[in-house]
C-alpha cells in the first residue's frame, strides 16, 4: 500500500464533474486507478456550492475506495474538467473556490473527455448522452461544434430523441402522422391513456426526462417502423455533420462517447464508423493527464523565470 | 344611457381569459358592445386566484368603460372562455370558484373561438398565436388537433417558429447549415456576437419569449431565404394537416385566427386559403353568444321540469 511518506507526490486525482453525477479517480505515476468515487451532480451551472461539495466528495471517497484515507486532500494535486467552464463567468467563479486540494486544475469537461480517448492533445470526440457535441484539441486548438443545450441544440442527443418521439406520437394520435410502435410503447411507459395525458406528463420537463425516452425510437427503428428511422435517420446525419467539420481540422484520432453511443453508431455514415477509434481511458483519466500537463508546465516555467 | 333598472337583465359579459392578458366585453341584448376592459393572465393553468382576480378586474373595466359602473357584478351573467379547462380537473377548480356574477357559464378557450368566429355552434377555427390548434364544434361534437404545448407540439405556432430560427442559426453558426439572412438579424436582435452568447439568452426561455422571434423567420422567407423558407414550408403544412382533419367533419366555416394568421395564411393551400372565412367576432363576443345559449337551455329546461 501506498504511504503518504513514500510516492504521493506522484498520486493525482482526476474528476469529471457532469450534470447528474461526479466521478473521481486517484491514479499513481504508472497510470494505474487506484480507488474511484461518485457523488451527486458536479455542474456548476446548477450552482456553485453544490458543485464544489460534489468534487471534494467523489475525491474523498476515491482515496477511501483506494485504502489511502490517511492521505490529505492538500497533499494531491486534482484536474478537474467540468461542464460549463468553457463560460468565462462559470471558470472564474470556480477559480475563486478555495479547493482543498494541493492545487486544482480546471478545464472544460470536453478536453478531458478528448485527452482521456486519446491519451493525446490531438483528437477530437463526437458525445452523445442527454446532450450531443462535437469537439476537437489540435495543437492547443481547441473547436466546439453544438452542444447548445435542450430545446435549441443537441439534435442527435438522448433528449432530443425523446422529445422527437413525444413529438410524432402527439402527431400520430391526432390523426396527422401515420402509426407507429412508438405509440403504443410511450402510452404503456408513461402510464398515459390519451395525447392529452401525455402533454399532462412531459409539459415543462428537462432534458433528462426526455433522455430516458431516447431508447424507445430506437428499438422501434430497429423493429422497421418508418417514423422512428426517419428520427434516427435525422439525428444520426447531425451527428454525421459534427464529424464531417471535426475531420477537417484532421485530428490523429477520433472517438464517440456518451451513453447513446452504441445505439446511434450503426447508423452513422459507414465511412466514419471506420474512422471512429475506441476511447483509451474515460473522462477522469483525462483529467489526470491535463493536471500532470499542466504541472509541468508551471514547474517547467518556473525553472525559466528562476534561470 | 342603460340604467340598471331598465334592461340590464339583457345585458351580458363575454370574458377571454389567456396566458397573457383577459379580455372582457359588456353586450346588450342587440349584440352590441357596450364597453371592453382587459387585464393581466386570465388562464388558471398558471394560478386560480390570478386568473379569477383578472376575470373580475376585467369584468369592471368593461363596465366602467361601458359607463355602467352603477350597476353590480351580481346583475349580470357572465360567459367566460378559459384556456386548460378542457382539462377536467381544471374546469372543476373553476366551476367551484364563489364568482362576483349573478351566474357563470364556463368553456374552454377553444369554443368560445369558434362561436365568436362563426355565430354558431357549427364551425373550425384554426390558431396560431403563441400556441396553434385546431378545433371543430359540429352537433355539440368538439374535436381538437394539436395544441400540446411548447416545445412537445404547437408546430406552426409562433414558439415553434422563434424556435426553430434560433436552431437554425445555431446549426449556421457552427457551419453545419448553409448562411441564412436569420442568422445576422437574430444576432443582432439579441445583442449576441456568437453562437455561445445567443444559447446564454435563450436556455430555459418559455413559449412567449420564442414567440417574439416568429416573425423574422417569416420577413427571411419573404427575401427569399432558403433555410427561412424550409421551416414557413413546414410549419405551413402542418397547419394545412390540421385544417384537412377538420374538414373532415364538414364544418359549416372554417376561419383562421391568432397572431401569426395574417403571416402565415399566404403559405397555406390555396384550397385552404379559398375556404377560410373572416372570423364574424372576437372570442369574447363567443363567450356572450355561450353564455345566452346556456342559460336559454337552463331555462327550458325549468320551464319543462315545472310543467
Amino acid at each position: 500500500m501506498l504511504t503518504s511518506c513514500d510516492n504521493n507526490k506522484a498520486l493525482f486525482l482526476g474528476i469529471d464533474g457532469g450534470g447528474s453525477k461526479c466521478k473521481a479517480i486517484v491514479m499513481n505515476e504508472n497510470n494505474e486507478i487506484l480507488g474511484t468515487g461518485i457523488s451527486g451532480p458536479g455542474n456548476p451551472l446548477h450552482g456553485i456550492g453544490q458543485a464544489t461539495d460534489s468534487i471534494t466528495e467523489s475525491a474523498l471517497l476515491a482515496l477511501k475506495d483506494a485504502g489511502l484515507t490517511h492521505i490529505n486532500l492538500s497533499e494531491i494535486y486534482a484536474g478537474v474538467g467540468l461542464a460549463g467552464v468553457n463560460l468565462p463567468i462559470q471558470f472564474k467563479q470556480m477559480q475563486e473556490w478555495q479547493s482543498p486540494f494541493k492545487g486544482l486544475f480546471l478545464a472544460h469537461d470536453l478536453l478531458i473527455a478528448c485527452l482521456g480517448a486519446h491519451h493525446s492533445s490531438n483528437g477530437a470526440v463526437i458525445i452523445s448522452g442527454t446532450g450531443s457535441c462535437g469537439f476537437s484539441c489540435i495543437d492547443d486548438q481547441e473547436v466546439i461544434i453544438g452542444g447548445h443545450g435542450f430545446p435549441q441544440g443537441d439534435i442527435g442527443s438522448g433528449a432530443w430523441f425523446g422529445l422527437q418521439a413525444v413529438k410524432q406520437v402527439l402527431l400520430s394520435l391526432d390523426g396527422i402522422a401515420e402509426y407507429s410502435i412508438m405509440n403504443d410503447v410511450l402510452l404503456a411507459k408513461l402510464h398515459c391513456a390519451d395525447a392529452t395525458s401525455i402533454v399532462e406528463k412531459v409539459a415543462g420537463k428537462k432534458a433528462t426526462y426526455f433522455a430516458q425516452l431516447a431508447n424507445l425510437v430506437f428499438d422501434a427503428a430497429e423493429q422497421g417502423d418508418n417514423i422512428a428511422i426517419a428520427i434516427v435517420t435525422e439525428g444520426a446525419e447531425y451527428i454525421n455533420s459534427i464529424a464531417r467539420v471535426l475531420l477537417t481540422k484532421m485530428p490523429a484520432r477520433i472517438s464517440m462517447l456518451g451513453g447513446l453511443t452504441i445505439r446511434l453508431k450503426p447508423w452513422l455514415d459507414k465511412n466514419l464508423q471506420e474512422k471512429l477509434a475506441e476511447p483509451l481511458s474515460p473522462p477522469e483519466v483525462g483529467a489526470v493527464l491535463f493536471a500532470r500537463k499542466e504541472l509541468a508546465m508551471q514547474q517547467n516555467l518556473s525553472v525559466v523565470q528562476s534561470a
